[in-house]
């Protein structure tokens, strides 16, 4: 069982802090509820400002690639993580402009992954370090064609789950205090229409969307694809671990783990776009109230995002028309996210600077 | 004249440069017009990470304020002047996320400021400081009561102006590559309504606010006052500058100065809340074109800003529900344009990465 973040103890300290600090009341908007959330996540107001930050890059294949559901070679999942490692792709320059640290996870790419000799292949021992991480922790070289069958048997499902708790876990012990979802997988959108399509019951239609960029034709195939794997889904007697196995990718299913292992930690998490938000219903629908420790970071392009942000009552920091993945909407809402931490340890207060209040009655 | 930033081939040269970066086209959205922006402001492509970041907080009093428009006492604007010197307030603590410089800039308080021995009085040879400076520029102790006649001679707004260019330069000068909009004044969203219904010709009622809280009989004084205002100036033969002195404030004119300055330097200015806007309006009426060095920071909850916005067809950053002012939603905007500019400078490129691209029919 998890701790409850809510405390409405801390909550209300958290409000009568916002309170006496020399601003308006309210006037700092949704970081006043950002700083709250920290507050009650962390147990104690101010809460302490969430840095350093981690961000846990997890990649994967999916055999629905081979429907012709996205207009890119498979090659390029591994090839981007190679991008990863040495530092090019854009994840790796907004962690650099956090100061943060990422870790790229093999859960399941279908090629083979050019990884330098001089990468770290641990995060035992070494701490936070600078430069990309490479984890091995390869389930299998892509899933099964979730349009046939079951993308994943659960035994893999909860393999990808814990591999997520431990990445967490470890990214927490080696002085993490802010994590960040990341995911790459050529095709990744299609598994978390339908994730997202099953866990809220939404029209597969309203969740599909164009992902890396698809044609017409290319979407229509799409488009029909969720709608019979989520009707698929319906039909089944499964419960929340079999629905992620499938219709769902090794990625999904190790964010999940990831979103699960930082509520365990005890650290907040900021999730990214469409594949993180489908992986953050799996990981309410495993293991309810988990959610209070995730972050919104932005509303991504993809309808499906949309979705699953309505279904968990979540309002997210940023809303840029970002659809890249790897983590970028969630990095670079991070410093807002410190923000609302910051601003409430470092205000003076009305008494403190000799600043009247406004009239109580208002 | 200023030099058009929106110099067409380099636009062309950001387009094809994100086009050759290692992520699906387009998937950066809004961050990528961004990029284009600033290349364009810079005149080249990468353009440069605009840092050091400087941020100017000009501060008034408003004759206005005796009719009651505010629930705060009018001391309020020389007693948050000396928190900003003391570090204390919102913007100081976004300031020190940013490794921000903080200029306080007395352009008509009406009460003394308590300013410590030990903070620098001006910008000249210091270069940026950690430390706030102030900066005694004080035109008048506050502006006449704008509901009964003008609430400045031209010559006052002409001179707040001058002010406000001064400091952008001195700021640029000084080495910062980005400005930042500050402001404090209490009851000065009454000036900024009054500025942005006679600039943009929208109906008063929909651009007035309840600023820093207002109850209904204050909203509906303050709502009416700006209407009078407003028909009092169409009534007028007034041009930008007059429309300046009959109804703004001298934060408002100065930071209309600032912006130009900012253009005139080559240096974009990133704009806060609906005090900020209204002052855009006045710059782009006085010198037209200067909007293209204008980075809209984020929507201000005040509905003004939104018309304004609007008026000027910008987008801001972020849309937080702010209505705190003193630059704090520019400030946090910051990084995400920084980001911007850092993604087009070090991603990798498809080639570079190796990385095979979507099929060019796509």
């Amino acid at each position: 069982m998890l701790r409850a973040p809510v405390d409405d103890e801390v909550r209300r300290q958290a409000d009568d802090h916002h309170a006496r600090l020399t601003k308006p009341p309210g006037s700092l908007g949704r970081l006043e509820a950002l700083g709250a959330q920290l507050a009650a996540i962390a147990g104690r107001c101010p809460p302490p400002v969430p840095a350093p930050v981690a961000i846990a890059v997890f990649a994967g294949d999916h055999g629905v690639h081979a429907q012709g559901v996205s207009s890119w070679p498979q090659e390029v999942t591994a090839q981007m993580a190679a991008n990863f490692l040495a530092g090019g792709a854009a994840i790796n320059v907004l962690a650099r402009h956090l100061g943060a640290a990422v870790a790229v996870v093999d859960v399941g790419i279908a090629s083979s992954v050019a990884v330098p000799g001089t990468i770290r292949r641990s995060l035992e021992g070494g701490g936070l370090s600078r430069d990309p991480v490479w984890l091995d922790r390869r389930i299998r070289a892509g899933t099964s064609d979730l349009s046939i069958g079951p993308a994943m048997s659960t035994a893999e499902a909860q393999a990808a789950l814990d591999i997520g708790v431990d990445v967490a876990t470890q990214l927490a012990h080696a002085g993490a205090r802010l994590l960040v979802t990341g995911d790459m997988g050529i095709a990744n959108t299609t598994p978390a229409a339908a994730l997202i399509a099953a866990y809220t019951g939404t029209d597969a239609l309203a969740v599909t969307g164009r992902g890396a960029g698809i044609d017409g034709p290319t979407f229509g195939r799409k488009a029909k694809l969720v709608a019979q794997a989520a009707a698929r889904v319906a039909s089944l007697p499964h419960g929340p671990l079999g629905i992620l196995a499938e219709v769902g990718g090794f990625e999904h299913a190790a964010l999940a783990g990831y979103i699960i292992g930082a509520a365990g930690a005890g650290v907040p998490v900021v999730a990214d776009g469409v594949i993180a938000l489908s992986a953050v219903l799996a990981a309410e629908a495993l293991s309810p109230g988990v959610k209070n420790w995730v972050i919104a970071g932005h509303r991504s392009s993809e309808p499906g995002a949309t979705a699953a942000l309505e279904h968990l009552g979540m309002q997210p920091i940023l809303d840029l028309g970002l659809r890249l993945g790897e983590g970028s909407g969630a990095a670079l809402a991070v410093p807002i996210v410190q923000a609302a931490a910051l601003v409430m340890a470092e205000m003076a207060t009305f008494d403190d600077a000799g600043v009247d209040r406004s009239p109580p009655e208002l």
